[in-house]
């Protein structure tokens, strides 16, 4: 796995990664694909929004259908029929938040499935060797999460645990052409705790760096001053990526702080509750003003909804619960959140990112006002 | 509006219909687009699956989002997006089968929305103003349905106002270039019935004739039974058209009867509950055994789902209520009824139905046998 840093425009970046399965711009925005599909997308139309990387789940995908599966059906790559590279997260954030019991210890983390209460035991080798099978381009190390807000101690055992964690992963990684792991920094909103985290993880040496213990439930601002200094630890010549991010303003200002790597469930979740992301700010389709409203959800956008249907339709769609309601919203605002990271790519390239900025920051906040 | 009887093959028939928006190779399937959406597919899926025509209705889209919104959106070809014919079926089926309060009389029908209770009252000539206002290629009459099993009474009774009906609808319709209307057939199971309600539509003159009053729960030897004499007393250089039909074998059995056009919800439906249609039987996408199937769907098939995806993956989606599960499977079923109706079609062409027909008449027998 090789990243090319192209160029800078403050402490905004334009690189190039390129994985086993292709290539990726960076600042790139990656489609979540939980249980081995974008939600209510086909991959051909996840294709067709210029997504080149997308994210698969190890919690997911571990309870159902089981890695094993997987990888006797030829990796998840063939099994979901998407043909670019793939991030897999390693779990831990889900274990944390979506598991029904856990124990956690030095050795790993119990949990209970979700699904039927099967208990499981994840470790950093298990989830190593489960990215291993699903074939996944990125593996990132398994991590504790701490919850927001999160006390000095709880941050400090989590991070040092994480950082234990992370060379356990580092030391069962099978090194291939193309293929890369992941460390995620943690240490909450503590200075020198993350310093730490980002010392001891560049130490062991991986191909890229996650932040993580953001977008937890902190305020745009409290993230943002976490990301201040917290990106500036990471070495330069690798990217790095700040999970679970996020609306838009939270992208645009993630990578004015040098962020190259981004992945959030917003686009298809929003997409599933009647929301669009538009330049002009954030839609809710079910709002009564665009029952008659003949004009595309936005009309500078290039997707297939956009050409082809009206916001009287797709409102006519979620107000009677269709599902092709939800199909086209979610491929709309896949379609914008790529946009998106097409504008900030060429503003960097171009050398006005900040303005860009300025123009764009408040893109989703209107919410409230539209609805 | 015109038709063109191209060829027989015993009964049945191979000919073509001319419409406002299009040309429509029959026998034709129709799927069903009743709340201005074919369930789960996009309206380029639905046209790639080579369905020339789809199906409106006058009672879903009365409803919501009201036919004043859709003709002042453009008419409901431009809503949905579909620039193909549109046949719209005149809501008197289901009057009868959602609604929750009507009375009929002479007049019309009563009825109190299955949505929110609202009450309405349909005649036959506001049927036709809402057809027009959808801007429908083919206009249905409305009738009075009655259930399986009707005494001769009731049948009468309901053949008569049907036909009365029929003419109000029939003098109400603006003639225009590429636009028909078709009468609907009742009478139940009564020969005597059948053919006086034949006679009386006849007499009115229509661009085609439905066959109603069937697929209401009869076995289908019984329906069987009906169209081996209902169909002989319609005329020969009109398309006839059975509503609500069917499975594959009813759809083969009554093309050999003498039947041009079908619609229905199976396939769809059926795509968003785990079934699948392949020429070797329906299947069961939930069974156990798909679970590590890398096989197509239908090795045979050239839809997008069969080109794509596996038995496993799609067992998987489903299993896991994740919509793509529902979209690929409807796309494949929509593919699927088309693929029929094209094989069906070839066979009259080249003089061979009776053949193709025993060779397929229980492909849709065996979904016992698989689940």
């Amino acid at each position: 796995m090789k990243f090319k840093l192209l160029n800078k425009d403050g402490k905004a970046r334009r690189g190039e990664i390129t994985c086993a399965h292709g290539k990726i711009q960076t600042p790139a925005f990656m489609p979540v694909g939980t249980v081995a599909t974008v939600k209510a997308l086909k991959s051909c139309d996840v294709k067709e929004s210029g997504a080149e990387i997308i994210l698969g789940n190890v919690y997911h995908l571990m309870l159902r259908p089981g890695s094993e599966l997987i990888e006797q059906l030829g990796g998840l790559h063939k099994f979901m029929n998407w043909n670019a590279p793939i991030l897999t997260d390693s779990g831990g954030f889900q274990v944390m938040s979506l598991s029904k019991i856990r124990k956690i210890s030095d050795e790993g983390v119990e949990f209970s499935s979700h699904l039927d209460g099967t208990k499981y035991f994840l470790t950093p080798e298990r989830s190593v060797e489960i990215q291993h099978q699903l074939g996944s381009d990125i593996t990132m190390v398994l991590d504790e999460c701490v919850q927001f807000p999160a006390s000095y101690e709880q941050a400090k055992e989590a991070m040092e645990r994480s950082n234990i964690w992370a060379h356990r992963c580092k030391d069962l990684f099978k090194k291939r052409e193309g293929y890369g792991i992941f460390g995620i920094m943690q240490g909450s909103v503590f200075p020198d705790l993350r310093k730490s985290s980002a010392e001891k993880l560049i130490e062991i040496g991986f191909d890229g760096y996650a932040i993580g213990g953001l977008a937890v439930g902190e305020k745009q601002e409290e993230m943002f001053a976490v990301l201040d200094y917290a990106a500036d630890f990471l070495p330069e010549e690798k990217p790095r990526y700040l999970m679970g991010v996020g609306k838009p303003s939270d992208i645009i200002g993630a990578v004015a702080r040098g962020v190259d790597m981004f992945d959030c469930v917003i686009p298809t979740r929003s997409g599933r509750t009647g929301q669009g992301f538009t330049w002009d700010g954030t839609v809710n389709i079910r709002n009564a003003k665009f029952r008659n409203d003949s004009k595309p959800l936005d009309e500078k956008c290039c997707c297939y909804a956009c050409q082809n249907h009206s916001r009287a339709y797709l409102h006519h769609l979620v107000k009677a619960n269709e599902i092709l309601g939800a199909m086209l919203l979610s491929q709309h605002n896949i379609y914008f959140y790529q946009d998106l990271m097409r504008e900030i790519r060429l503003s960097i390239e171009e050398g006005r990112f900040e303005e860009f900025r300025a123009g764009n920051i408040t893109t989703d906040h209107q919410l409230p006002t539209t609805d």
